[in-house]
């Protein structure tokens, strides 16, 4: 137990409050890690060295690597979709709301590059079911995109010929590699290109008949 | 040496022929892996029992398992960037060769899932340089999609408030995304997405004017 006076309390010794406290950081620098060399890359030692604790302490929050991206993985998850779902869910008609979320989700992808990386390159390394788990039953976070388009060509507002469902993916994709190449101060700001990307999104599956109306009274 | 005898030939003994053929088996039971398992995940002993071949032999090819992934991105890479330039290269204006670009990217993503996969995910895995090499100076991929937004903007085919680099990188991002989520036989053809994404994609770039005529002429 002499190697362990001068460095941090065994479990037993960590009180409720900075159980949580100490949870929180082991996410935090297991997320940064992960970012930086993959999960595959980071082993639980050095997500242990980078916050001062022993590998041992660890494993008394999660029983293994895997659980701990689990854990990190929802909760990001989570965080993103209580974002569309608070922005789907404004006034407005539906088109004027999917652009609200468009914009929204863009911008939180650019002000979270780390999590964003993390949840869209890690999650593949859960198994299926822990994905689907996350996921939820019908891709809940996909569904606020798909209803929003749904809603918004049954109101005549999205061009008949287009599928909700490949229009969602589509839409996901170009906003979900912006982790992969926005770089704050190097890039645009990241409202400069939410409003860009929105714009051309929404531009992109409006009917003609939409457009003939908005040039003539432009 | 006895264990060789019933084994693969030792590296001397492989001819020319042989040793290319060989080296094909080795990257694309590489290229394989890596799609299934990630870039980590992946030892180059698993690569060399896929081919029944030993570990030593795969060492006659590559130094290391990173210089096997680097042959591997750049040979895909290059097979991308040159269908992208031939598709650029036919007639028709700008913006109806950047529409052929888009149905022929689309389609080449669809058609070659485990290719692109392991391009997209594992490109990351090379040092920064190696990456840089890949994507060659001003990222010629990138140039083929910029370059014809730019042209067709100069042209008045594409909205003056769009920035080609940020369009290119909008395109790039929903095409790409295509092999997270694209599977054959579960979604619909290659052909169906790829003609709805580019319809999608141009119609979001297109100035109102141009709408407006279209809408008259429908």
């Amino acid at each position: 137990m002499s190697s362990e006076a001068t460095g941090p309390k065994p479990p037993a010794a960590i009180d409720r409050m900075s159980g949580e406290l100490r949870k929180a950081d082991l996410q935090d620098a297991a997320t940064q890690l992960f970012s930086e060399r993959g999960y595959d890359g980071s082993s639980l030692q050095e997500i242990a060295d980078r916050i001062g604790i022993l590998k041992g302490s660890v494993y008394y929050y999660y029983q293994s690597k895997e659980d701990l991206l689990f854990d990190i993985v929802k909760a990001i998850h989570d965080e993103h979709l209580e974002n569309v779902r608070m922005l789907a869910a404004r006034a407005g008609d539906p088109m004027q709301r999917l652009h609200a979320v468009l914009v929204g989700h863009a911008i939180f992808v650019c002000e979270n590059l780390v999590k964003t990386t993390v949840f869209l390159r890690e999650l593949e390394r859960l198994p299926a079911e822990r994905q689907a788990e996350i996921l939820r039953p019908d891709h809940a976070y996909q569904r606020v995109f798909r209803d929003l388009i749904t809603e918004a060509r049954d109101a005549g507002l999205v061009a008949a010929e287009v599928s909700p469902k490949l229009a969602s993916l589509w839409i996901l994709g170009s906003l979900n590699w912006l982790h992969r190449w926005y770089r704050p101060h190097v890039t645009s700001g990241p409202e400069q290109v939410a409003e860009q990307f929105a714009d051309q999104l929404t531009r992109g599956i409006k009917p003609s008949v939409l457009w003939e109306r908005q040039a003539r009274s432009s």
